[in-house]
């Protein structure tokens, strides 16, 4: 099955919707060295809420980005690490990141000559 | 300059914002190979509505990835194109598309087993 995102009904744009959101790229490039603790990734994740950070991590799980491990110990530890399906992302949320981060001046340009016209 | 998508405060964080949307990335890769009028950009980007599609383009051409041309006729005539910035994303887009599309049998597996839990 290959799916067809310039289709409005195909869940392959609810996936995309997923891996292009903001907070998805920064949480699996946070994981990308290895498992993490909810709060070492809230650490990582500036300007995350917890209500988002927790909501992130619930779609990431269900769509089979990342598993969640609940260690049985006092108090209880929860790690979170990338699957193989979400590793294979790793490239392009960084190519994103890169890009955005080289070309954010050239940006900032452009939008101030936008708003002064 | 270089940015830093991890800094809450830095205008990096915006453009990941922009270049994830699914609405930019579906504008940006339907004006891969030239330039559209807006009925034709209205017409490939399955599903997106007037007041989305024009919020798009104006935030593409405030960032510098488009440039919106209108031509002295009657009625007037408005084209839509890539920048070289813009071109400059097609590559990483395109992947992510191309991700998506791939993958997205995994994915509605992953949730179906996540919901039946």
């Amino acid at each position: 099955m290959k799916g067809d995102v310039h289709d409005r009904t195909c869940p392959s744009r609810t996936l995309l919707d997923r891996i292009g959101d903001t907070w998805s790229m920064l949480v699996v490039i946070a994981l990308a060295d290895g498992s993490l603790r909810y709060s070492e990734l809230a650490a990582r994740v500036d300007g995350v809420s917890p209500k988002m950070l927790t909501q992130t991590l619930r779609a990431l799980e269900r769509d089979g980005l990342l598993t969640r491990t609940v260690h049985p110990v006092v108090p209880p530890r929860v790690d979170y690490a990338l699957t193989d399906l979400g590793s294979s992302l790793l490239d392009l949320m960084r190519g994103l990141e890169d890009w955005a981060e080289t070309h954010i001046g050239e940006v900032v340009e452009a939008r101030n000559a936008y708003d002064a016209r």
